[in-house]
């Protein structure tokens, strides 16, 4: 038995280069891996360049978007401004149930605004939590919210934990995740307001929290979702990042 | 002309397996550079190894501090419940003009409400703060606040990147330091509303402020001076710590 096939929305016009390192990867993903392919973009840019490849009997299917997102277009004016581009008529195949699963390497805020615009939020969830999964010594680590939502209240950061414990769950396959709270130091009474207020709400959920952890503690293995918030959380995926590209 | 013999107060008992490491460092900075230093701690443990290595002729002197302090002791209490302890007496020679600079590895916390308590603040500023000096690509970039105070105002940022050009430009010799606002982009409206609301003030200030500067852009040697809470500060430091440790 095999399992069904994902289908994958690929938006063809995010990267700096685009769309040619898209077009390569929804060929590759099409061919090799178990997925169908919904590249979207400009018809007239996408289709003759598929067909100059040669590439025929693949499961992969472009989706005209006419609209090109540029730098000085506003992320919260994509969906308004330029209804039809390609992360509005990507998420628009994920909202109508035609595909699973929507990709970009588009502006961040523009991809989230996006699907904040199309896709909505789960009912009860205050803010969108942006997620980064680092390598740590004995596997990942999922990281949330890494830069959406720069001023938070404690609720936030409980539902991001809620969100970054079923995500190591279901997309990591970790039994019983556990949660820790980024803060500087370990102890319960340590860290700003915020901190000390989110502590015993974590406390008394029914999550898998283990306390207060340090960003030193990040790669470690010993926790598997770090909740912060967003200003936080940016700070670290970027501090970690520069301190590798250093060495 | 010799440079004026500087006079440092080393903490005999600051480190985990101290005061081993402190008496070699003591020996080794009297006897190889131009300083004149002050070991302190117990003088019935200092003194008869120091007499044992038969060291004799060098610029350093035992300063006796009879109470140890252990890790059950809160920073806070330091000077209050063990007076006598070595932060407290070698703080006190610098209060007294006896030193010019007193060095420890112990408590951070307990160092910094030692000094506070012992040496006070300069007028007018509202909150110390700690300092890490960073490698860069092409030199070294001063951080602060790395953890003293988790929630900041705008004035105390104001403060720090005061202080901090300060060190920056007669410790680090550095002429009219770039000094940058942490944040988690770079254009002047990104950020949380703390520095939303310290952007303005540095603006106007006579720093040389060269604007937001985000944790990816610390090492690259573009910025002298990084401004940051307490808390951001610190997951800045340790989080570079870490993602170095695991490569």
């Amino acid at each position: 038995m095999t399992q069904p096939r994902a289908k994958i929305v690929l938006d063809a016009m995010g990267s700096d280069t685009h769309p040619d390192p898209e077009i390569e990867a929804a060929v590759t993903a099409a061919a090799e891996q178990n997925v169908e392919v919904f590249l979207v973009g400009p018809q007239d840019i996408l289709q003759p360049r598929l067909e100059g490849m040669g590439i025929t009997a693949l499961p992969l299917h472009v989706v005209h978007a006419p609209d090109v997102l540029g730098i000085h277009d506003k992320p919260s004016e994509y969906s308004r401004k330029k209804a039809g581009n390609s992360m509005a008529v990507g998420l628009g195949l994920v909202k109508d149930g035609q595909a699973d699963a929507f990709v970009t390497v588009g502006n961040t805020g523009g991809a989230m605004a996006s699907a904040l615009f199309q896709l909505g939020r789960i009912s009860g969830v205050k803010r969108p939590g942006l997620t980064a999964v680092f390598p740590s010594k004995d596997g990942q680590v999922v990281v949330l919210d890494i830069g959406a939502n720069t001023d938070c209240k404690a609720l936030y950061l409980l539902q991001f934990a809620v969100m970054g414990s079923v995500y190591a769950n279901h997309v990591l396959g970790i039994e019983r995740p556990r949660v820790g709270l980024l803060s500087n130091g370990e102890e319960p009474g340590k860290g700003s307001l915020l901190i000390q207020e989110t502590y015993p709400l974590l406390k008394s959920s029914s999550l898998n929290f283990i306390g207060n952890v340090e960003a030193k503690e990040l790669f470690g293995g010993e926790v598997d979702v770090v909740v912060a918030d967003g200003f936080a959380g940016n700070v670290l995926l970027k501090s970690s990042e520069a301190a590798t590209k250093l060495l």
